[in-house]
């Protein structure tokens, strides 16, 4: 897997999973990240880093957010931006979806932005993508997200320096979430010193400790200590496969309020990928308290992506 | 409401309503629009003006044809633009809405274009909206159209110079209308000698004449002396709420037909805010007619709105 | 309609039909297309030719590939673009189709692409356009593609050189296809030795002659001294309505295979304006196999619009 993602020469080449990649690449995402940040607050600067470049953003599952973050890093690395909907039913196939992709490279496309609800689905257009198109995987099945794991290490990188001395508790549908995989590989790989998973049972992979964290069932239990709590947004859907009892139950064992937040460092914050379901998974209070890093997220997720579709796009600028 | 479109120093920073705004304002915004046409046909030059601004198109009401001119608005002053249609179910709570407004805020975007189904809605997100955040109002509700309006009085000014003494005729339902509303809001600023509404009982409002307006229930009676006549789109969905009795009886009552025309003044304009009822409001012959100037109206959209978008992006420009 | 595409002068203002087109205009597109391309899977410069001017995407009938290519051509160019699609059903009676029309001339594009399923109304259009306006053909009904056939007749001039000595055939749905049609004017006009249609009686148009091709009824017959194929695509509609028996039937009479191809001439290329349906018309060892240029005729596709575009947009930059 890993091997696919760079070049001859350990350059990033596709960004499919943080899975495999090494402390210095991450390290040095969230450098170049950093550098198209303004200042807090600030607006982020365009840049004529992709100036001529096409992106294609092959979105087979909706997502307007991930889509406009993508759109909007595009327009600031000054990439002309082509985005595509792509009814999953047209292109069950993959001889099919092959096609799809053979039809857009040959239009001289630089990179595509895949989402997708089958995993696996961007590495698949990677490994059969011709030499010169890089791919960046924006969410595959249950798989990986690994955009979303990086803006959230940066989130982590801004406010607590290091990495060494964090505990970072993920705090719910762990079994069907690819933020969580990613996030979890991401900190991982970034030396922090303990990851904890805190979840009901139903709602937990079968031997999650293999993964490298600590496992926790009980939440005012699995707060001790921590120093940032990164919530998970609950699909409504789970209620109605027996996996939940009721939204109202979840939320008072696994909700966060303000004063299960008080069982946590004093100094710990908030983070979650959104969008937020109030009242479900986080009390208003949290969301909108001044723990939470949530808005911040969603800001540093330009810089980062910009930092990602630049370093992918570099090893073709100097060939 | 007004203090809210504007900054401390009195300059425009929200364009929500026409109401409260000042004779002085509503003549800048004019001359402003003035100097983006180029002679008659000719087409608007792109101006540098937004460069490196993002603009959000938020419709969560379709509309083809105010996207359109917006987005070629924001286009021809090198803005970057980004347009969401937003099923309205998604965000029918307020606080979705918020937070919606708040993510997009978070990703660095400048101005919402804003057009809803619900009035005050504009108002309600300029409220809510990060300092930097202009707003314009797209359309909301019943409530206002204050880039129609504007784009009215400039055409009206273009063709008839003097305000102080014309006689305005706006012909079909003001009750349902925002852009009547804002028209007449946007008429009695600039001082027109009179504004008279035209319609049957029920699509007027209760109290009518203190909105500033004299009032009939005749068409023949009602063109007399009328300098120029804005006829309103009839919405089809009215004949079925017991309203109107038939598009053929209102076709015949308030219908604009060449003959009634020439009860008006000899040099009369008429004017529509589109997509036009031909047959229904108004005879064809009289909407590809001489004295029709609803094309011009069209042009003239574009570079109000630029003149009004550039406005309300100046005090942060200055800052 | 040949004049109505040409200015007095004889230069290319509309792009609707090859029919009536001279050779030597044909081959003024060819070279002008040359020139954008850079070399063998090179890509495409951005070049200014547009700059400032907008192009609006007027898409009565859904098709995202060509769609695509006509934007990414319109990016290249420099060009702003505008993409509607437009549901037929809204602009039924041609009075509104023209209205709106009308309204995108007053907000200044300068060119529509226009997809219609109705044919004719690329024609209709260019017809009651302003005389600033250019219209392209992307496709109308069942009359005529123009554009795909020209980039058909570019990657044959790529692949084949001197189109005197050259038989063509074409294979499959002709009585339902304008790419057919638009094909057999452009091979005719450039004057090729032979152009050959294949097909089943049902698929014919009556009097199919006349239109200048020779027939075949089979396969194995009509493929003996080929040296381009070109393949169209089966719509699978065409099944239910009794013009054919089956897919698998279809296949064995008249799909490509590698031991069929082997009758034409040795060095014969392959064609199919796409999407394929593989195992339908085509056989995926033919498709993807090494005399297939179907790939190279979507990257043909670019530069041939730019071509058609940035020449249609020449006689009003010199006025």
């Amino acid at each position: 897997m890993s091997n696919l993602q760079l070049t001859e020469d350990g350059k990033l080449k596709h960004f499919l999973t943080v899975e495999g990649l090494s402390q210095n690449l991450l390290a040095e995402i969230l450098d170049t990240a950093e550098s198209f940040v303004g200042g807090a607050g600030q607006k982020i600067k365009k840049v004529p880093l992709l100036r001529g470049k096409t992106i294609v953003n092959l979105f087979f599952e909706n997502s307007t957010r991930t889509r406009t973050t993508f759109e909007l890093a595009a327009n600031r690395l000054s990439a002309d931006v082509l985005s595509m909907s792509i009814a999953t039913s047209s292109t069950a196939k993959g001889e099919s979806l092959l096609d799809t992709i053979r039809n857009l490279e040959a239009m001289f496309v630089d990179m595509f932005v895949v989402r997708h609800n089958i995993s696996g689905s961007a590495h698949f257009i990677a490994q059969h993508s011709a030499p010169h198109i890089s791919v960046i995987n924006a969410g595959d099945g249950q798989h990986a997200h690994p955009t979303q794991a990086m803006l959230d290490v940066f989130t982590i990188r801004q406010m607590k320096k290091d990495f060494a001395k964090l505990r970072v508790a993920i705090i719910g549908d762990i079994l069907h979430s690819r933020v969580a995989r990613s996030q979890i590989q991401a900190l991982n790989i970034l030396g922090v010193a303990e990851v904890r998973v805190i979840a009901p049972k139903t709602l937990l992979p079968a031997h999650v400790e293999t993964l490298g964290v600590g496992v926790s069932h009980n939440l005012h239990e699995g707060l001790q200590d921590i120093d940032v709590i990164i919530m998970l947004r609950l699909q409504k859907e789970r209620m109605t496969t027996a996996l939940l009892p009721s939204e109202a139950e979840y939320f008072k064992c696994f909700g966060l309020t303000e004063s299960k937040l008080k069982i946590a460092k004093p100094d710990a914050i908030v983070m979650h990928p959104g969008p937020i379901n109030r009242g479900v998974e986080i009390d208003s209070k949290v969301a909108d308290g001044v723990q939470s890093v949530i808005l911040r997220q969603v800001s540093n997720g330009i810089a980062v992506r910009m930092a990602i579709m630049s370093m992918a796009m570099q090893p073709l600028g100097a060939a």
